[in-house]
Protein backbone atom coordinates (compact mmCIF):
# COMPACT_ATOMS: atom_id res chain seq x y z
CA UNK A 1 0.00 0.00 0.00
CA UNK A 2 1.45 3.00 -0.42
CA UNK A 3 1.70 6.06 2.18
CA UNK A 4 -0.98 7.90 1.10
CA UNK A 5 -3.26 5.15 1.68
CA UNK A 6 -1.27 4.19 4.63
CA UNK A 7 -1.68 7.44 6.76
CA UNK A 8 -4.33 8.75 5.75
CA UNK A 9 -7.08 9.31 8.87
CA UNK A 10 -10.64 8.26 7.16
CA UNK A 11 -13.03 11.37 7.31
CA UNK A 12 -15.72 10.58 9.97
CA UNK A 13 -13.18 8.38 11.82
CA UNK A 14 -11.63 7.97 15.10
CA UNK A 15 -8.23 8.41 15.75
CA UNK A 16 -6.54 6.20 18.04
CA UNK A 17 -2.98 7.55 18.62
CA UNK A 18 -1.99 4.86 20.76
CA UNK A 19 -2.51 2.32 18.35
CA UNK A 20 -0.18 3.86 16.22
CA UNK A 21 3.18 2.52 16.94
CA UNK A 22 6.07 6.08 15.72
CA UNK A 23 8.47 3.71 15.32
CA UNK A 24 7.13 1.27 12.30
CA UNK A 25 7.59 1.68 8.80
CA UNK A 26 4.85 0.52 7.11
CA UNK A 27 4.93 0.06 2.82
CA UNK A 28 8.44 -1.14 3.58
CA UNK A 29 9.93 -4.74 4.25
CA UNK A 30 12.91 -6.23 4.96
CA UNK A 31 15.90 -5.66 7.73
CA UNK A 32 16.26 -2.47 8.32
CA UNK A 33 19.23 -1.26 6.42
CA UNK A 34 17.61 -2.60 3.79
CA UNK A 35 14.35 -0.58 4.48
CA UNK A 36 16.31 2.68 4.79
CA UNK A 37 18.20 1.79 1.35
CA UNK A 38 15.22 1.50 -0.61
CA UNK A 39 13.31 4.31 1.32
CA UNK A 40 16.21 6.61 0.36
CA UNK A 41 15.86 5.72 -3.25
CA UNK A 42 12.24 6.16 -3.45
CA UNK A 43 12.95 9.49 -1.94
CA UNK A 44 14.95 11.01 -3.88
CA UNK A 45 12.67 9.43 -6.96
CA UNK A 46 10.02 11.56 -5.38
CA UNK A 47 12.06 14.73 -5.42
CA UNK A 48 12.69 14.42 -8.57
CA UNK A 49 9.25 13.68 -9.70
CA UNK A 50 8.00 16.55 -7.36
CA UNK A 51 10.20 19.16 -9.05
CA UNK A 52 8.56 18.48 -12.19
CA UNK A 53 5.86 18.72 -11.07
CA UNK A 54 6.21 21.89 -9.08
CA UNK A 55 7.45 23.62 -12.46
CA UNK A 56 4.08 22.21 -14.53
CA UNK A 57 2.26 23.83 -11.19
CA UNK A 58 3.87 27.25 -11.57
CA UNK A 59 3.49 27.06 -15.32
CA UNK A 60 -0.46 26.27 -15.16
CA UNK A 61 -0.53 28.74 -12.31
CA UNK A 62 -4.44 28.42 -11.55
CA UNK A 63 -4.15 25.98 -8.67
CA UNK A 64 -1.78 25.68 -5.47
CA UNK A 65 -0.74 23.58 -2.50
CA UNK A 66 -0.59 23.93 0.86
CA UNK A 67 1.23 21.12 3.62
CA UNK A 68 0.19 21.95 7.39
CA UNK A 69 3.04 20.37 9.09
CA UNK A 70 2.26 19.74 13.23
CA UNK A 71 3.90 17.75 15.81
CA UNK A 72 5.35 17.94 19.31
CA UNK A 73 8.62 19.73 19.66
CA UNK A 74 11.47 17.86 17.78
CA UNK A 75 9.14 15.77 16.47
CA UNK A 76 11.08 17.09 12.90
CA UNK A 77 9.34 19.78 11.57
CA UNK A 78 12.39 21.36 10.39
CA UNK A 79 13.73 18.86 9.10
CA UNK A 80 10.85 17.89 6.94
CA UNK A 81 10.83 21.17 5.34
CA UNK A 82 14.58 20.54 4.38
CA UNK A 83 14.29 17.07 3.41
CA UNK A 84 11.29 16.89 1.64
CA UNK A 85 10.29 20.79 0.23
CA UNK A 86 14.52 22.00 0.11
CA UNK A 87 15.18 21.02 -3.33
CA UNK A 88 12.12 22.33 -5.03
CA UNK A 89 12.53 25.98 -6.66
CA UNK A 90 12.28 28.80 -4.15
CA UNK A 91 10.47 31.03 -5.97
CA UNK A 92 7.54 28.46 -6.09
CA UNK A 93 7.23 27.34 -2.53
CA UNK A 94 7.35 29.32 0.66
CA UNK A 95 7.29 28.71 4.50
CA UNK A 96 5.58 30.28 7.13
CA UNK A 97 5.91 30.02 10.59
CA UNK A 98 3.43 30.41 13.02
CA UNK A 99 4.37 31.21 16.88
CA UNK A 100 2.85 32.86 19.48
CA UNK A 101 0.48 35.63 18.06
CA UNK A 102 1.35 39.33 17.98
CA UNK A 103 -1.04 42.03 19.55
CA UNK A 104 -2.01 43.07 16.22
CA UNK A 105 -2.90 39.12 15.37
CA UNK A 106 -4.90 38.60 18.52
CA UNK A 107 -7.01 41.82 17.89
CA UNK A 108 -8.50 39.93 15.08
CA UNK A 109 -9.82 36.10 14.91
CA UNK A 110 -7.18 33.14 15.03
CA UNK A 111 -7.80 32.36 11.52
CA UNK A 112 -6.75 36.09 10.51
CA UNK A 113 -2.79 35.53 10.04
CA UNK A 114 -3.18 32.11 8.67
CA UNK A 115 -5.38 33.33 6.09
CA UNK A 116 -2.73 36.14 4.90
CA UNK A 117 -0.16 33.26 4.32
CA UNK A 118 -2.10 30.76 2.27
CA UNK A 119 -0.31 30.09 -1.41
CA UNK A 120 -1.28 31.84 -4.47
CA UNK A 121 -1.95 30.01 -7.71
CA UNK A 122 0.95 28.44 -8.97
CA UNK A 123 2.48 27.72 -5.70
CA UNK A 124 3.43 25.54 -2.83
CA UNK A 125 3.11 26.79 1.04
CA UNK A 126 4.45 24.44 3.94
CA UNK A 127 2.83 25.79 7.71
CA UNK A 128 5.15 25.18 10.20
CA UNK A 129 2.59 24.93 12.66
CA UNK A 130 -0.69 26.37 11.80
CA UNK A 131 -4.17 27.41 12.95
CA UNK A 132 -3.89 23.81 14.50
CA UNK A 133 -2.29 25.67 17.42
CA UNK A 134 -5.46 27.16 18.13
CA UNK A 135 -6.87 23.99 19.61
CA UNK A 136 -3.84 22.19 20.42
CA UNK A 137 -1.73 24.80 22.25
CA UNK A 138 -4.46 26.85 23.06
CA UNK A 139 -6.54 24.46 24.28
CA UNK A 140 -3.74 22.73 27.30
CA UNK A 141 -2.96 25.78 28.50
CA UNK A 142 -6.83 26.85 28.52
CA UNK A 143 -6.18 30.15 26.82
CA UNK A 144 -9.72 30.47 25.63
CA UNK A 145 -12.58 28.97 27.13
CA UNK A 146 -13.88 25.53 26.62
CA UNK A 147 -16.75 26.43 23.93
CA UNK A 148 -14.53 28.58 22.26
CA UNK A 149 -11.87 26.19 21.37
CA UNK A 150 -14.70 23.52 20.53
CA UNK A 151 -16.21 25.36 18.02
CA UNK A 152 -13.06 25.84 16.39
CA UNK A 153 -13.31 22.66 14.62
CA UNK A 154 -16.45 23.74 12.34
CA UNK A 155 -14.24 26.87 11.43
CA UNK A 156 -11.27 25.37 10.53
CA UNK A 157 -13.21 22.75 8.26
CA UNK A 158 -15.37 26.00 6.70
CA UNK A 159 -12.59 27.37 6.58
CA UNK A 160 -10.32 24.70 4.82
CA UNK A 161 -13.08 23.99 2.67
CA UNK A 162 -13.32 27.71 1.58
CA UNK A 163 -9.59 27.08 0.40
CA UNK A 164 -10.34 23.84 -1.22
CA UNK A 165 -12.89 25.33 -3.59
CA UNK A 166 -10.45 28.00 -4.92
CA UNK A 167 -8.23 25.36 -5.96
CA UNK A 168 -6.02 24.77 -3.05
CA UNK A 169 -4.97 20.51 -2.22
CA UNK A 170 -4.62 20.80 1.46
CA UNK A 171 -2.26 17.94 2.97
CA UNK A 172 -2.11 17.65 6.65
CA UNK A 173 0.67 15.77 8.48
CA UNK A 174 1.27 15.18 12.09
CA UNK A 175 4.29 14.23 12.78
CA UNK A 176 4.18 11.27 15.53
CA UNK A 177 6.97 10.93 17.33
CA UNK A 178 7.23 8.47 20.91
CA UNK A 179 8.02 10.48 24.16
CA UNK A 180 11.19 8.21 24.62
CA UNK A 181 11.93 9.65 21.01
CA UNK A 182 11.75 13.41 22.26
CA UNK A 183 13.50 12.65 24.89
CA UNK A 184 16.86 11.21 23.04
CA UNK A 185 16.13 14.40 20.81
CA UNK A 186 16.20 16.78 23.41
CA UNK A 187 19.17 15.39 25.08
CA UNK A 188 21.31 15.54 21.17
CA UNK A 189 20.35 19.32 22.04
CA UNK A 190 22.20 19.12 25.15
CA UNK A 191 24.80 16.73 24.27
CA UNK A 192 26.07 19.08 20.79
CA UNK A 193 27.54 21.98 21.44
CA UNK A 194 26.17 22.69 17.81
CA UNK A 195 22.62 22.27 18.86
CA UNK A 196 22.50 23.70 22.00
CA UNK A 197 20.97 27.23 20.70
CA UNK A 198 17.91 24.97 19.55
CA UNK A 199 17.14 23.67 23.53
CA UNK A 200 14.37 26.05 25.36
CA UNK A 201 13.86 24.94 28.65
CA UNK A 202 9.94 25.33 27.56
CA UNK A 203 10.41 22.54 25.62
CA UNK A 204 10.40 20.52 29.06
CA UNK A 205 7.13 22.39 30.26
CA UNK A 206 5.32 21.34 27.32
CA UNK A 207 6.74 17.67 27.54
CA UNK A 208 5.36 17.32 31.17
CA UNK A 209 1.98 17.74 29.27
CA UNK A 210 2.08 14.93 27.07
CA UNK A 211 -0.64 13.37 27.60
CA UNK A 212 -2.55 16.09 27.60
CA UNK A 213 -1.62 17.23 23.71
CA UNK A 214 -2.19 13.55 22.56
CA UNK A 215 -5.85 14.01 23.84
CA UNK A 216 -5.97 17.34 21.70
CA UNK A 217 -4.25 16.23 18.86
CA UNK A 218 -6.13 13.23 19.02
CA UNK A 219 -9.67 15.34 18.66
CA UNK A 220 -7.81 17.56 16.05
CA UNK A 221 -7.06 14.87 13.55
CA UNK A 222 -10.65 13.34 14.07
CA UNK A 223 -12.68 16.13 13.55
CA UNK A 224 -10.97 17.56 11.19
CA UNK A 225 -9.91 15.11 8.63
CA UNK A 226 -11.94 15.73 5.43
CA UNK A 227 -12.54 14.64 2.10
CA UNK A 228 -11.31 18.44 0.98
CA UNK A 229 -8.42 18.45 3.79
CA UNK A 230 -7.47 15.09 5.12
CA UNK A 231 -5.07 14.53 8.14
CA UNK A 232 -2.07 11.86 7.66
CA UNK A 233 -0.39 10.45 10.75
CA UNK A 234 3.20 9.96 9.79
CA UNK A 235 5.57 7.45 11.91
CA UNK A 236 8.34 9.67 12.35
CA UNK A 237 10.46 8.19 14.85
CA UNK A 238 12.86 7.26 11.85
CA UNK A 239 13.82 9.86 10.09
CA UNK A 240 14.32 7.98 7.03
CA UNK A 241 11.00 6.77 6.67
CA UNK A 242 9.48 9.86 7.62
CA UNK A 243 10.93 11.77 4.28
CA UNK A 244 9.77 8.84 2.27
CA UNK A 245 6.62 9.07 3.83
CA UNK A 246 5.81 12.51 3.26
CA UNK A 247 7.12 12.68 -0.41
CA UNK A 248 5.55 10.16 -1.22
CA UNK A 249 2.50 11.64 -0.46
CA UNK A 250 3.14 15.26 -1.67
CA UNK A 251 3.87 13.39 -4.74
CA UNK A 252 0.70 11.69 -5.11
CA UNK A 253 -1.27 14.76 -4.53
CA UNK A 254 0.59 16.58 -7.25
CA UNK A 255 0.46 13.50 -9.74
CA UNK A 256 -3.30 13.66 -9.12
CA UNK A 257 -3.58 17.41 -9.96
CA UNK A 258 -2.03 17.13 -12.80
CA UNK A 259 -1.18 20.21 -13.63
CA UNK A 260 -0.23 21.41 -17.12
CA UNK A 261 1.25 24.74 -18.78
CA UNK A 262 -1.43 26.47 -20.09
CA UNK A 263 -1.51 26.43 -23.96
CA UNK A 264 -0.42 29.36 -25.90
CA UNK A 265 -2.50 31.58 -27.43
CA UNK A 266 0.15 32.88 -30.03
CA UNK A 267 1.59 30.89 -33.70
CA UNK A 268 5.52 30.80 -32.81
CA UNK A 269 5.56 30.62 -36.29
CA UNK A 270 4.26 33.81 -36.98
CA UNK A 271 6.74 35.61 -34.37
CA UNK A 272 9.83 37.36 -35.80
CA UNK A 273 12.33 38.26 -33.09
CA UNK A 274 14.10 41.47 -34.36
CA UNK B 1 40.78 37.77 -8.80
CA UNK B 2 37.52 36.73 -6.55
CA UNK B 3 34.25 37.93 -8.34
CA UNK B 4 33.35 39.93 -5.61
CA UNK B 5 35.66 42.63 -6.61
CA UNK B 6 35.62 41.89 -10.21
CA UNK B 7 32.33 42.81 -10.89
CA UNK B 8 31.41 45.28 -7.95
CA UNK B 9 30.75 48.41 -9.18
CA UNK B 10 32.96 51.08 -7.24
CA UNK B 11 31.03 53.26 -5.20
CA UNK B 12 31.07 56.69 -7.04
CA UNK B 13 31.87 55.40 -10.20
CA UNK B 14 30.65 55.35 -13.68
CA UNK B 15 29.49 52.14 -15.44
CA UNK B 16 30.02 51.73 -18.91
CA UNK B 17 27.82 49.10 -19.66
CA UNK B 18 28.88 48.91 -23.39
CA UNK B 19 32.23 48.15 -22.15
CA UNK B 20 31.37 45.24 -20.25
CA UNK B 21 31.57 42.08 -22.42
CA UNK B 22 28.49 40.05 -21.23
CA UNK B 23 30.11 37.08 -22.81
CA UNK B 24 33.22 37.42 -20.77
CA UNK B 25 34.41 35.11 -17.93
CA UNK B 26 36.71 37.14 -16.02
CA UNK B 27 38.21 34.93 -13.21
CA UNK B 28 38.78 31.68 -15.11
CA UNK B 29 40.96 31.06 -17.45
CA UNK B 30 41.59 28.14 -20.04
CA UNK B 31 39.90 26.88 -22.86
CA UNK B 32 36.02 26.80 -22.82
CA UNK B 33 35.47 23.78 -21.43
CA UNK B 34 38.45 23.73 -18.72
CA UNK B 35 36.09 26.93 -17.33
CA UNK B 36 32.72 25.53 -17.74
CA UNK B 37 33.82 22.52 -15.45
CA UNK B 38 35.91 24.33 -13.20
CA UNK B 39 33.25 27.12 -12.74
CA UNK B 40 30.76 24.17 -12.09
CA UNK B 41 33.18 22.69 -9.50
CA UNK B 42 33.85 25.62 -7.67
CA UNK B 43 30.04 26.41 -7.79
CA UNK B 44 28.92 23.39 -5.88
CA UNK B 45 31.81 24.07 -3.40
CA UNK B 46 30.17 27.61 -2.87
CA UNK B 47 26.68 26.08 -2.47
CA UNK B 48 27.86 23.85 0.45
CA UNK B 49 29.20 26.74 2.46
CA UNK B 50 26.13 28.84 2.01
CA UNK B 51 24.22 25.80 3.25
CA UNK B 52 26.49 26.09 6.70
CA UNK B 53 26.38 30.18 6.63
CA UNK B 54 22.77 29.78 6.18
CA UNK B 55 22.31 27.93 8.89
CA UNK B 56 24.48 29.99 11.30
CA UNK B 57 22.35 32.97 10.12
CA UNK B 58 19.45 31.20 11.09
CA UNK B 59 21.02 30.09 14.29
CA UNK B 60 22.30 33.62 14.93
CA UNK B 61 19.11 35.61 14.08
CA UNK B 62 20.61 38.85 14.26
CA UNK B 63 21.11 39.92 10.43
CA UNK B 64 19.98 39.35 7.62
CA UNK B 65 20.80 38.91 3.56
CA UNK B 66 18.95 41.08 0.83
CA UNK B 67 19.48 40.11 -2.69
CA UNK B 68 18.42 42.46 -5.84
CA UNK B 69 18.29 40.49 -8.90
CA UNK B 70 17.86 43.05 -11.95
CA UNK B 71 18.17 42.20 -15.69
CA UNK B 72 16.90 42.67 -18.99
CA UNK B 73 13.53 40.22 -20.02
CA UNK B 74 15.52 36.46 -20.05
CA UNK B 75 18.59 37.73 -18.09
CA UNK B 76 18.60 34.43 -16.18
CA UNK B 77 16.94 35.78 -12.67
CA UNK B 78 14.38 32.40 -12.66
CA UNK B 79 17.80 30.34 -13.44
CA UNK B 80 20.09 32.29 -10.72
CA UNK B 81 17.26 31.59 -8.04
CA UNK B 82 17.00 28.02 -8.87
CA UNK B 83 20.73 27.22 -9.27
CA UNK B 84 21.70 29.59 -6.42
CA UNK B 85 19.49 29.71 -3.68
CA UNK B 86 17.45 27.11 -4.96
CA UNK B 87 19.79 24.50 -2.48
CA UNK B 88 18.95 26.61 0.69
CA UNK B 89 16.24 25.57 3.31
CA UNK B 90 13.36 27.17 2.13
CA UNK B 91 12.36 27.85 5.43
CA UNK B 92 15.43 30.63 5.76
CA UNK B 93 15.09 31.89 2.05
CA UNK B 94 11.92 33.88 0.45
CA UNK B 95 11.74 35.07 -2.65
CA UNK B 96 10.06 37.99 -3.42
CA UNK B 97 8.63 39.28 -7.07
CA UNK B 98 7.78 42.83 -7.90
CA UNK B 99 5.31 42.84 -11.32
CA UNK B 100 3.05 45.56 -11.89
CA UNK B 101 1.58 47.46 -8.52
CA UNK B 102 -1.89 47.04 -7.58
CA UNK B 103 -3.87 50.23 -6.66
CA UNK B 104 -3.34 49.63 -2.78
CA UNK B 105 0.60 49.45 -3.65
CA UNK B 106 0.21 52.58 -6.32
CA UNK B 107 -1.97 54.36 -3.26
CA UNK B 108 1.29 54.42 -1.13
CA UNK B 109 5.00 55.57 -2.37
CA UNK B 110 7.20 53.32 -4.62
CA UNK B 111 9.25 51.94 -1.54
CA UNK B 112 5.90 50.96 0.60
CA UNK B 113 5.65 47.61 -0.63
CA UNK B 114 9.15 46.48 -1.27
CA UNK B 115 9.88 47.54 2.73
CA UNK B 116 7.06 44.90 3.85
CA UNK B 117 9.39 41.94 1.79
CA UNK B 118 12.46 43.07 3.23
CA UNK B 119 14.80 40.27 5.38
CA UNK B 120 14.14 39.73 9.30
CA UNK B 121 16.43 38.39 11.35
CA UNK B 122 18.07 35.14 10.37
CA UNK B 123 16.73 35.37 6.79
CA UNK B 124 17.88 35.48 3.10
CA UNK B 125 15.56 37.15 1.04
CA UNK B 126 15.99 37.63 -3.04
CA UNK B 127 14.10 40.71 -5.11
CA UNK B 128 13.10 38.92 -8.25
CA UNK B 129 12.92 42.11 -9.62
CA UNK B 130 12.57 44.86 -7.21
CA UNK B 131 12.42 48.99 -6.24
CA UNK B 132 14.98 49.39 -8.75
CA UNK B 133 12.00 49.20 -11.39
CA UNK B 134 10.95 52.33 -10.30
CA UNK B 135 14.02 54.02 -12.15
CA UNK B 136 13.92 51.58 -14.83
CA UNK B 137 10.79 50.46 -16.39
CA UNK B 138 9.00 53.70 -14.85
CA UNK B 139 11.57 56.11 -16.50
CA UNK B 140 11.69 54.24 -19.88
CA UNK B 141 8.21 54.45 -20.14
CA UNK B 142 7.62 57.86 -18.31
CA UNK B 143 5.02 57.05 -15.91
CA UNK B 144 6.04 59.68 -13.90
CA UNK B 145 7.63 62.74 -14.39
CA UNK B 146 11.60 63.23 -14.78
CA UNK B 147 11.89 65.26 -11.85
CA UNK B 148 10.35 62.30 -9.96
CA UNK B 149 12.53 59.00 -10.75
CA UNK B 150 15.61 61.73 -10.69
CA UNK B 151 14.70 62.28 -7.15
CA UNK B 152 14.35 58.53 -6.65
CA UNK B 153 18.00 57.42 -6.72
CA UNK B 154 18.79 59.45 -3.56
CA UNK B 155 15.60 57.96 -1.92
CA UNK B 156 16.30 54.73 -2.98
CA UNK B 157 20.42 54.98 -1.07
CA UNK B 158 19.04 56.23 1.84
CA UNK B 159 16.18 53.35 2.59
CA UNK B 160 18.77 51.20 1.62
CA UNK B 161 21.45 52.26 4.29
CA UNK B 162 18.21 52.09 6.78
CA UNK B 163 18.18 48.56 5.88
CA UNK B 164 22.24 48.36 6.41
CA UNK B 165 21.95 50.23 9.26
CA UNK B 166 19.83 47.33 11.08
CA UNK B 167 21.96 44.90 10.49
CA UNK B 168 21.17 44.05 6.50
CA UNK B 169 23.88 42.94 3.76
CA UNK B 170 22.41 44.18 0.83
CA UNK B 171 23.88 42.54 -2.79
CA UNK B 172 22.76 44.11 -5.90
CA UNK B 173 23.19 42.16 -9.09
CA UNK B 174 22.33 42.97 -12.28
CA UNK B 175 22.68 40.18 -14.73
CA UNK B 176 24.25 41.32 -18.05
CA UNK B 177 23.35 39.86 -21.41
CA UNK B 178 23.99 40.84 -24.74
CA UNK B 179 20.83 41.96 -26.94
CA UNK B 180 21.89 38.89 -29.41
CA UNK B 181 21.97 36.61 -26.27
CA UNK B 182 18.38 38.05 -25.91
CA UNK B 183 17.48 37.48 -29.36
CA UNK B 184 18.13 33.41 -29.02
CA UNK B 185 16.62 32.95 -25.67
CA UNK B 186 13.66 34.43 -26.94
CA UNK B 187 13.71 32.38 -29.86
CA UNK B 188 14.13 29.13 -27.43
CA UNK B 189 11.09 29.60 -25.89
CA UNK B 190 9.28 30.17 -29.28
CA UNK B 191 10.96 27.01 -30.63
CA UNK B 192 10.14 24.61 -27.96
CA UNK B 193 6.77 23.52 -26.93
CA UNK B 194 7.65 23.53 -23.23
CA UNK B 195 8.91 26.65 -23.01
CA UNK B 196 5.68 28.82 -25.00
CA UNK B 197 3.92 29.51 -22.28
CA UNK B 198 6.64 31.59 -20.80
CA UNK B 199 6.89 33.80 -24.13
CA UNK B 200 4.99 37.40 -23.91
CA UNK B 201 4.59 39.92 -27.12
CA UNK B 202 5.40 42.43 -24.42
CA UNK B 203 9.00 41.25 -24.29
CA UNK B 204 9.29 42.17 -27.86
CA UNK B 205 7.53 45.74 -27.28
CA UNK B 206 10.49 46.04 -24.44
CA UNK B 207 13.19 44.59 -26.42
CA UNK B 208 12.75 47.52 -28.95
CA UNK B 209 13.54 50.08 -26.09
CA UNK B 210 16.86 47.90 -25.31
CA UNK B 211 19.06 50.80 -25.72
CA UNK B 212 16.90 52.92 -23.66
CA UNK B 213 16.85 50.33 -20.68
CA UNK B 214 20.77 50.16 -20.84
CA UNK B 215 20.89 54.02 -20.25
CA UNK B 216 17.91 53.90 -17.29
CA UNK B 217 20.33 50.97 -16.01
CA UNK B 218 23.78 53.09 -16.42
CA UNK B 219 22.33 56.24 -13.89
CA UNK B 220 20.88 53.35 -11.40
CA UNK B 221 24.09 51.51 -11.38
CA UNK B 222 26.36 54.52 -11.00
CA UNK B 223 24.36 56.37 -8.67
CA UNK B 224 22.94 53.51 -6.46
CA UNK B 225 26.07 51.26 -6.45
CA UNK B 226 27.52 52.24 -2.24
CA UNK B 227 29.52 51.44 0.05
CA UNK B 228 26.62 49.82 2.08
CA UNK B 229 24.55 48.08 -0.87
CA UNK B 230 26.89 47.85 -3.37
CA UNK B 231 25.53 46.92 -7.37
CA UNK B 232 27.75 43.98 -9.21
CA UNK B 233 27.33 44.01 -12.74
CA UNK B 234 28.26 40.25 -13.90
CA UNK B 235 28.45 38.95 -17.27
CA UNK B 236 25.19 36.28 -18.17
CA UNK B 237 25.53 35.55 -21.46
CA UNK B 238 27.24 31.90 -20.20
CA UNK B 239 24.85 30.78 -17.82
CA UNK B 240 27.29 28.36 -15.77
CA UNK B 241 29.81 31.82 -15.66
CA UNK B 242 26.67 33.77 -14.18
CA UNK B 243 26.27 30.81 -11.47
CA UNK B 244 29.22 30.90 -10.06
CA UNK B 245 29.69 34.38 -9.98
CA UNK B 246 26.59 35.13 -8.06
CA UNK B 247 27.65 31.97 -5.87
CA UNK B 248 30.73 33.85 -5.18
CA UNK B 249 29.59 37.11 -4.08
CA UNK B 250 26.96 35.42 -1.83
CA UNK B 251 29.52 33.07 -0.55
CA UNK B 252 31.93 36.14 0.45
CA UNK B 253 29.15 38.34 1.58
CA UNK B 254 28.19 35.73 4.10
CA UNK B 255 31.74 34.92 5.02
CA UNK B 256 32.62 38.49 5.92
CA UNK B 257 29.17 38.72 7.98
CA UNK B 258 30.69 35.45 9.88
CA UNK B 259 27.53 34.28 11.83
CA UNK B 260 27.39 32.65 14.69
CA UNK B 261 25.00 30.93 16.78
CA UNK B 262 24.28 32.57 20.23
CA UNK B 263 26.27 31.34 23.03
CA UNK B 264 23.63 29.18 25.42
CA UNK B 265 22.75 30.55 28.90
CA UNK B 266 22.44 26.84 30.36
CA UNK B 267 24.35 24.63 31.79
CA UNK B 268 23.61 21.69 29.73
CA UNK B 269 24.90 18.83 32.38
CA UNK B 270 22.27 20.62 35.28
CA UNK B 271 19.36 19.81 32.61
CA UNK B 272 17.64 16.23 33.60
CA UNK B 273 15.04 15.41 31.25
CA UNK B 274 12.28 13.16 32.75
Amino acid sequence: MHPYELHRIEPGSAVDLSAIDPGRTPGLSGPESQERAAAAALHAENILAMQDLQYRLWAESQRSVLVVLQGMDTAGKDGTIRHVFGALNPQGVRVEGFKQPTPEELAHDYLWRVHRKTPGHGRIVVFNRSHYEDVLVVRVHGLVPEDVWRRRYEEINAFERLLAGSGTTILKVFLHISKGEQKQRLQARLDEPDKLWKFSMGDLAERKRWAEYQEAYTDALSRCSTEHAPWFVVPADSKWYRNWAISSIVRRALEEMDPRPPRAEIDPSKIHIE
